[in-house]
């Protein structure tokens, strides 16, 4: 090998593979959190296996969230050519987010069904969706503002991907707002918007395609 | 590289990676769930550790089925040529139900001592194994009506595979209706099932190869 | 692609990349069955910090144990040339005990210092080790007697490989035995076969090297 | 393949991805360690949530640590051109230090609150960071020695790296001696030197870049 071909920056692919690391470990265990219920005074299993229903919705939710970033992860990784240190550290970051998402999750489970609770634990849950969205737009300002982008992709395209991640800013900030007013109005917005990214993402254009 | 061979859909094995990840942490989960036991009452740790029977055989029984469905994913990648979308986001909802096992098994675990608990133990167990079952489901008829499966694969192996995937449907759905009735017979059955998928799965058929 | 190269059998590379997850996860997950200590009565973080030292010695031979299970199952695993449905099975079978290492870790780190249940989870620990030996041997027959090894290896080689692991089975089998009468002694000889073990694998012998 | 191409020792990629793994693991597996709060005589979940800032704080320093190894760990692996059996335990060894690091993570956000245990909460969160620094070193120096390096590399690069990585221990070795004195102190030092890891790492120099 020549020497001139040593890198100092990872490759993408060894960023996507530590990344998809944690996104597995991360999602699988949100389980983890939906401890095993201990019966008190007569209650039966089945009862207390059905009031853990707010548990099971955050599961179902955080999983998808999880699961919609990976996916996003990959698309988006796909029209980086190269990386540095900053992009680098600002991945970690985002990574940061990601991992800490079972907490808030577990919280949202626990206290959903407590009136006095509630506004606080879905408060927690928006800003625990906001940290991602926040840090993977850093991630995609960082490698726009570097030219890390495919230089090959057409303008607009980068414009749009730039307006989508502020859109979703500027919509958990709204959730976490309107979780201090309505924490049920908060909530149907933040699985409103979970469902809207189950659709496909938009093809990638590239300038010499148009 | 050419603009022409970026592509928008993640290829069969990124999501398998990923897919290999989720199977390999839940399965790791597992053990997780057995606390180390605690003792009251002039308990011996002998007598703790041999009443957590049900943990051991449950721990076996879920590591085996999810250690099935990672041979079985394998297996099933390799006739898919394509991915899209719909198939992706099936994909997350089927590991998210892989995922899920780690909590029934507790439960089970937990509860299969006690008399007056056991039957929904089971039942919610059986619902456990159904949900992968029946997500797995999807992501074959999703892969077939979309056209995402290998067009060299003989028609009525993949007949085959249908019926195949529909019976396990059945079979877990019944043990769910039987554990309403009879908790024994319903985990019976479940692990009756586990057993034969320990035998190796069909070699596939090619219409070629006829 | 031609329809010839289709393969029901998972490569050995896709087995190790399972594999290789199981054994990181478990061996991480060592350190979450170490709980932050609760001070009670007058109780300082430091003393209670200390008598957690078989907790800490617990985690230290098991993370060796795991880590030392990972190189050589990589070493094997370069001596087989193909794998097969009943190797297959035999390997989750593997992975299940491997799994299962962390609860008897666990027990040990808990009741090592109590001496009326010492010998109980000394006993459980033997058992721990003899799992992982005990399926490892069975892998290895399986590989052997179905022709999966790679057939330039030096017959005398495969011997040695054949005697080792009878050798360490016997060993834990001992240890186990041994921990009914002197709980101690028995985690003394486990202790020194690991420390053993960390030496490095006899390098594999060809038959055309000699 | 031919048989002089067999290898018993394992190559830096296959040690990568494992290290990876855990590396991937440990730092998804900090969340844990926060626990979803139990209100306690009239305490709101808002008040109980702020009370969780030290655990907050350790999770993203902890975090930032482990990401900052990972980064370093695939900068550094791509100047070692082999291994060997030496090498090979002493990153597993290593990789046990990085695994330990949820525990003092997880004391050090119980008991900072604490005046009364918080200095040996941070004399131990200092000796979980000096094991992975020790042990990195330990590493290098065996790499160093037994001519695992790239022999490309120029020698006052080498040198630089073994002064950083001797200075590293120094630190932190200070920082615990300082603990015993002032703990907001030492805690300050750690991460002090945490925000300079963020840095970039020098670039590789190569003897015929000269």
């Amino acid at each position: 090998m020549n020497s001139e071909e040593h890198q100092n920056d990872l490759g993408t692919q060894r960023i996507e593979a530590f990344s998809d690391g944690v996104f597995a470990i991360a999602v699988t265990l949100l389980i983890i959190e939906i401890g095993v219920p201990h019966l008190e005074g007569g209650q039966t299993l089945a009862d207390a296996l059905k009031e853990l229903w707010p548990s099971y919705g955050a599961y179902v939710l955080s999983f998808l969230m999880i699961g919609i970033y990976w996916a996003n992860h990959h698309f988006l990784f796909k029209l980086f050519t190269r990386t540095d240190h900053v992009f680098l550290m600002l991945n970690v970051f985002f990574l940061m987010c990601i991992a800490f998402l079972p907490f808030p999750t577990a919280v949202l489970g626990e206290y959903l069904r407590d009136s006095e609770q509630r506004d606080v634990a879905v408060s927690l849950y928006a800003i625990g969706l906001l940290l991602p969205a926040a840090s993977w737009f850093s991630v995609w300002l960082c490698a726009r503002s570097r030219g890390l982008i495919d230089e090959q992709l057409a303008p607009r395209y980068v414009r749009f991907l730039t307006l989508e991640y502020l859109f979703s800013n500027i919509f958990y900030a709204s959730a976490l707002a309107i979780s201090f007013l309505n924490a049920w109005l908060a909530l149907a917005l933040v699985v409103g918007l979970t469902l809207l990214y189950l659709f496909p993402p938009r093809k990638a254009q590239y300038t010499n395609n148009d």
